[in-house]
Parts: C-alpha cells; sequence; structure tokens
C-alpha cells in the first residue's frame, strides 16, 4: 500500500501574472493538456496511489479549487492547513495522519506545481525509491541533470546501497553559482534535488522526533484528534506555533549526516514549470519557435504574430494580442496586468513581484 | 477675415489599436497636454480666425466627437460628409460653403491629427501665406526637412515671387526612397508637403472648375441649398457620386503646372505623429528615454518600467504593464487589444491592420 501525498502551496512568483497567490501556479493548466499541474501531478501518481491513499495539503485559500480540480479525491484526504507553515510541517502532517491509519505505510511527497513528460519511466524510479523506502532509507529522487542550472539545489551522491539503483546521498548543497554547477554537472556526481522524496512513515516521523521534537510531538497532538470533532480546536491551538522551516532543511540533512538518506537518479522528463521562458521550452512551437500558452483550449486565443521568434505569449485576457518583428520575448497579457519581458530575464519577474509587494499592489499579486 | 477649415478624418492606422475607426487618431490627447491633437488645431487657429469662420468637415460616425471636443465651434460650422469622397470633395465643400458667404474669403485647410510645437512661428507663417493667398495664388506651407523622411511628399521649391519669403512651387513630388529623399535634404531646394494650403475662394473654386468640372459643379449645387431645407436631399442625391481624389492630385499638382502654386517654408516644429516611434519623440521621456503616454492625466497610470529604455508604453486599459528588461518596444495596452512591436518597426503596424482587414475581425479595427 503506497500513500501519494502533493503539497500543494507557493504561488510560483516567477510565473506572474499568470499565477497569483489567489490562482497559484498548480491550479494553472501549463501542461500543454486541458489539465492543470495539480491535476497531471495527481494522475502520474494513480498508478501506484489509489484516491483514497493519496492525499493533498493545501492552504484554506485553495482548498475549494483542490477539490473541485480533484473530483475523485475523498474529501477527507485534503488536509488544509489554518495558516501557511511551510513544507515539513506538511508533509509531516500528512505523515501522522497516515501513520495513524497505518504505521508502517510507505509514503512520497510530489510538488503539485511539478511536470513529468515520460509518465512510464516515473513510475518505475518511484517503484525502485519505494524499495529503498521500504528497507529504511528516507529516499530522495534525484534528477539526472541536463544543464548546469543554478535555480535548484543538488544531491551529492554517495556510496551504492547495493539494492538496485539506491546510492546513499552524502550530502545536500544549495543553489550554487555558475561555475559550480559546471562543476557538478561535468563530475557525473550530482543530482538535482527536485524536492521528491518516498519514505516509511515511521522512518520520518522517528527523525522528525529527533530534529524537531516539538513540530513531531505537535503533529502527533493533532493527528491523533484529526478525525475527531477536536480537529478545529487543537489546530486552532497547535498549529500556529508549529515550527516553520523546510522538510529540507529540518529533516534531510540532518538525516543525511546521520547516513539515513537515499536517492535513485531519475531520467523522465522532470521540470519545475519555474518561469516563462522554462515553460517556452515545454510546450510546442509553431516553426519560428513562438509559443502561445492557450490554458483554455475552448476558447480561441486571438493572437497574432508578425516576423516574431521563440516569443511565449500568454493570452488570458480575450484580447487580441499582435506581436510585430520581436524575439525571444514574454507577452503575459492577464484581465488587470500584463507582463512584457524577454525570455533571458525571465527569473526577473519575481523581482518586479517584490516591487509590487513594496509599493503595496496586494490585489496584484 | 481668415477662413480656417479643419478636415478631421482619417484613422490613423499606424496609431492601431490606440486609433479606432470608430475613434481616430485626432480624437485622442495625443499631445503631451490634455487636450486632442482635433482640440489643438483649432487651438492654434485662434489667433487667426474666430470660432464663426473656422470650419471642421467630418464623416458622420465623428460628427458627435466633434461637437463635444469643441463646444464654442457653432454647430452650423460642422460640415458632415454622407460619406468619404477624399479631401478635394471635403474642402471643396468648405469652400463652397465659405464663398456663398463670402466670395473672395481667404482660407486655410489644416489637418486636424498633427502636432506644431512652435503656435507663434506657425501663425507667422499662416500670415505670409495668407499674403501670398491674397495675392492670388493657391499657398501651401511648406516644412523645412529635419531628416529624409520617405513617408512624407515633397515640394520642390521654385522661383521666390517677390513678396516676402514666398517661391512658387515647382513641382509637387511623391513619397520618395530614402536615396531620393537624401538628395532632396541635401539640395536645400525641397520641403516636407504637410496638407496644409491657403488659398482664396474663388481663385480655388475657379481651379476646381477648370481641373475637375463634375466635382465643382456637385459642390456648386450643394453648397446653394446648405442653409435651406433641401440640404439633406441634395447631399443624398449628390454626394455618392462626387469624384473622390485628394485636392492634391485632384488640383494642386495641375495648379502648380500653371504656375499658380506658391509656397512659404515653415519652421515650428511640425508633426504629423503618424506612429508610435513618433509620438515617443514628441512627448517627454524620464532619463531612460521611456515615455508613458497617458491619455487621461486625471487617472493614475499603472506602469512599472524596470531596466527599461526609450520604451513607449501607452496604458489605455487601466491594468498594471510592467515591462522588464527591453529597449526601444512600443508596448500598447487597449481594453479590447495589445501591440508589442519594436520601435524601429513603427510604421509596419499598417500592415498588422490590414491583415486584421483581411481575417475579417472588423471590431477591432
Amino acid at each position: 500500500m503506497f500513500y501519494a501525498v502533493i503539497p500543494a502551496g507557493g504561488s510560483g512568483t516567477r510565473l506572474w501574472p499568470l499565477s497569483r497567490a489567489g490562482h497559484p501556479k498548480f491550479l494553472h493548466a501549463l501542461t500543454g493538456t486541458p489539465l492543470s499541474l495539480l491535476q497531471a501531478t495527481y494522475g502520474r501518481l494513480s498508478d501506484l496511489a489509489t484516491p483514497e491513499t493519496t492525499f493533498v495539503v493545501t492552504g484554506v485559500a485553495h482548498a475549494a479549487a483542490v477539490a473541485r480540480q480533484l473530483p475523485g479525491l475523498p474529501e477527507g484526504n485534503i488536509l488544509v492547513e489554518p495558516t501557511p507553515r511551510d513544507s515539513c510541517a506538511a508533509i509531516g502532517l500528512a505523515a501522522a495522519v497516515i501513520a495513524r491509519r497505518d504505521p508502517h505505510a510507505v509514503m512520497g511527497a510530489f510538488a503539485a506545481d511539478q511536470l513529468v513528460r515520460d509518465v512510464p519511466a516515473f513510475t518505475s524510479v518511484l517503484r525502485a525509491a519505494i524499495r529503498g523506502a521500504e528497507d529504511g532509507l528516507l529516499m530522495t529522487i534525484g534528477i539526472t541533470p541536463t544543464h548546469p542550472e543554478t535555480g535548484y539545489g543538488y544531491l551529492h551522491v554517495g556510496e551504492p546501497t547495493g539494492s538496485g539503483d539506491v546510492c546513499k546521498v552524502a550530502s545536500f548543497e544549495e543553489k550554487p553559482a555558475l561555475p559550480l554547477a559546471q562543476a557538478y554537472v561535468d563530475s557525473g556526481e550530482y543530482l538535482w534535488n527536485a524536492g521528491m522524496f518516498v519514505w516509511r512513515v515511521d522512518v520520518f516521523l522517528d527523525e522528525l522526533a529527533r530534529q524537531q521534537p516539538s513540530l513531531h510531538d505537535g503533529l502527533t497532538r493533532i493527528a491523533e484528534v484529526w478525525d475527531t470533532p477536536d480537529r478545529e480546536e487543537i489546530l486552532a491551538q497547535i498549529w500556529p506555533d508549529l515550527t516553520k522551516i523546510s522538510v529540507d532543511f529540518g529533516v534531510m540533512e540532518g538525516a543525511g549526516v546521520a547516513g539515513l538518506v537515499g536517492t535513485v537518479p531519475g531520467q523522465f522528463g522532470w521540470n519545475d514549470v519555474g518561469d516563462f521562458h522554462t515553460l517556452g521550452e515545454l510546450l510546442e512551437t509553431d516553426t519560428a519557435g513562438n509559443v502561445v500558452v492557450n490554458l483554455d483550449p475552448s476558447a480561441p486565443t486571438g493572437v497574432i504574430m508578425q516576423d516574431a521568434e521563440r516569443v511565449v505569449v500568454v493570452p488570458q485576457s480575450g484580447r487580441l494580442v499582435a506581436v510585430v518583428g520581436v524575439n525571444d520575448l514574454i507577452v503575459v497579457d492577464t484581465p488587470d496586468a500584463l507582463l512584457v519581458c524577454p525570455r533571458s530575464r525571465a527569473q526577473d519577474v519575481k523581482k518586479l513581484v517584490d516591487s509590487l509587494k513594496e509599493r503595496g499592489s496586494a490585489e496584484l499579486l
């Protein structure tokens, strides 16, 4: 019995103005199909998990949207966090709730806003990770790097465990500068840390108890009352004071030092759809390399491109978008905000959003 | 007594999607002030013409907008053409109507969609043109070229008449290719033909009768009944069959060959506001050369530019426009259409509009 946990959080800042706090990246159909990233994530896990063994952890603002996008998911499997307390609390809550039902269950955590092109290859890697988890390791799925990406953390791969493709993780490395990223890729010893974890809930909760005892105790207390009328009261009492830390920092790095972390390398067309440039590389282009990101295939998009090359247009306002004589540009047209930015500056959209926050334009975030 | 005639027609295709058939260029405040181009044109003529001696010739679609933008203009001085029959019919109608009131009046015709920066200099040149017109010449105001523009026609200047700055016009030249335009400018013998004409109505109507007799007869018949209850009936009967020709081709070129055309050179910061690149050159920029064309100074514009240079933004939809890391770009944001285009391609907006016509997108024109 495999449990799939999908933390559905984060606003996808670099996909502004498409992705907003109120309608974040994972709810959008950025998959080249009518499916949202959340729906695609849910779908690709259905080979190994059933709706009954799949959980989505999300915030109060998105619980309803998650429920509607995943009509087959049992209501009780949508775990709603009262406030965001980072990934260690979100994933830990799911682990604690699952452990009450099945103390030695193997669970995996998979962000709701990533894309996988080769689902059979993904499933095969996931099966290998599940075997490593059954052997007692906290498993990460590492992505074989295709380029020296500076936007991801890396896993330094250690000794093979002797069990299939599973190796120990020697260390977790922060997002590197370009020369170091290049050295990582050239060495062949590093994988991208995609934030996909697989473990036995008892092994994880033991490590959580060792490294984050107060977080462990709080989550355990919440899980005890999860299926009782006391849930809301206990949540309200305990949740706001839980330690706010990512699962990488809070558990995995320390577990790695303790020799408890394993990995299997994966090559299945993984992408975090982090920004509009990346999105343009994922989706189908015309002969000039232009991409029109049509999020509602039932609606005609009014886009005219003349002498345009490698332009990414996201037409989301219903207006005509006319692009003449430009290259390598991003044009995102939404009902209340327009972004024009070169593909080479796609990462800087985050800075733009920061400056919107500074000027108090909350309605646009 | 000087009569000012303002033909208010043309849709300003190269200013799409700001300028539309239903709300053309001359109605927009493209002047760097709250005044529309039409209002600025009317205002600059008020030194020499009174509201009673100023006429606007416009189409049925714009009569109401003209009336509202120029509340001081007597209703009877708005001459409404049933259908567009080009500038010879429009200006000829005004000439014929004025001639009924004042047979030897001097009138000038000034397009509603041009900009003049130095109004005292313009007035002084206009006074010189009026003197030439009183002497019996069909006067054009020529613009001293500042660069080898290929978008305008040129006047080849002939002999001085001995009266002030007035010279004969040796010939009218079509829009030249760049090498020829450069040769014109280098020679010092050519002026831009800005389509500003000054003449005695009797001299003009005589030339019209000589060169376009049926047009002359039709317009004379209409003018006879203009102030009677028969106006609409006669207009409906005669107007649709009037020769459709520009005043340049229909009268001025032939009059030039007959030695009847004079010119005075003008240097008064004239600009035809032909496209968004030109508009960007006219208006005030920030320190990075960026221009925000705010057509409604009472409304705040939501424009954010980061690392942008020489960008022209026309924010007309009320949405936030965020421009990051781009140079020399035009971004025109209207409620139903968005244009993104380099300043170097500003002329190609006309082609874009042509392709919209071809695909039958009439609602966007």
